[in-house]
């Protein structure tokens, strides 16, 4: 398999060559790639190879392999944006912090093309990526450091996703009123100490 | 606009008179005016006169007003099985008793078929279905309950609607491991608190 950079001059049948043909090949291969192997088990390379292009292309339209998995599932948000603040943020703030990050985001003008692209996924297969992400990216970044006693980690994050998740699926899905029209920091304030105590609260064991 | 029961032995064009066909046109009919009109807005007699049958039918195909939304909305579990004990819990143990009634019902068989409808509302206008019930009953119903201080009730019942609704999707729409394998009580003790801080702690203000 010969990874090779677009040439534009050329057209050879069946394959895409202009850039934009290319940016939507290597997304397609990247959300083939991602669904059927997960996150962690899919790298940059092997996506590259699938889309005929070289790595460098890849990182060089769409950055790291978090930025190129949110393009490939729609997220018009850079995951960077959000999780780099978030391992600068001790972890007994994290539950105010998170939905101080992420409201904000959702109410934008960015956060309407993903909810569309999420009630499409929700309906057909793509729900495979969006879980993908939660469990792999989120739940492993996030679960490391709130993993106490060891072994909780994950169970915390996703306490915490199942609470944001119904954020977003009461403000901006079912639009309830008055839930969509509280503002921000009333939702933050709200959620945040629920938040803090699925993070860092003593929990019930699962036995 | 004549009332009738359907004949069977009768078949004019065009309108359906067996049992199952009059259910189906009922059941369209009272999705039809629930999604313009509202649950309160709507009354039995009104969905019995666009089907062209009588309410009595109406009630006996389907019981109460809520419980022919619920096979409207294609929602497996009769309101009344949920709303009922309900009304008998004290309400500082509303947080704790909400998802032990809820968690069964929707991990057993019955509720995957409301999560396939769910997936299919959620991608299309029934989401407006969801909305109107989510708001017209579980908020009308529950809200009156814990409107202290006076106006909060609403907001108080959706921050704990956003919670279950985060529940269903992570447990059986994205089916998040490992929060699809956690047995019901782990479940049910961890966002317990938080449910009943929702319904009567001390929550922010919106100013």
């Amino acid at each position: 398999m010969t990874a090779t950079q677009p040439r534009p001059g050329r057209k050879p049948r069946g394959r895409p060559t202009g850039t934009s043909d290319t940016k939507e090949t290597i997304l397609t291969c990247a959300r083939d790639l991602f669904a059927r192997n997960g996150f962690t088990n899919t790298s940059v390379r092997a996506i590259a190879s699938a889309a005929n292009v070289d790595p460098a292309l890849v990182h060089h339209y769409f950055g790291t392999k978090q930025q190129l998995f949110a393009a490939a599932v729609h997220i018009p948000v850079d995951p960077a944006m959000v999780l780099g603040p978030l391992r600068d943020t001790p972890i007994d703030q994290l539950g105010h912090t998170l939905p101080s990050l992420l409201l904000p985001l959702w109410d934008s003008e960015l956060g309407a093309g993903f909810m569309a692209a999420l009630r499409s996924m929700l309906a057909g297969d793509e729900v495979n990526l969006m879980r993908i992400f939660l469990e792999d990216v989120i739940t492993t970044e996030v679960g490391a450091r709130v993993d106490n006693p060891p072994g909780t980690g994950r169970t915390r994050v996703q306490f915490v996703a199942s609470q944001l998740i119904g954020v977003v699926m009461a403000r901006y899905i079912l639009e309830l009123e008055p839930f969509k029209s509280l503002p921000v920091h009333q939702i933050v304030e709200t959620i945040g100490p629920n938040l803090q105590r699925y993070l860092t609260g003593e929990l019930p064991a699962s036995n």
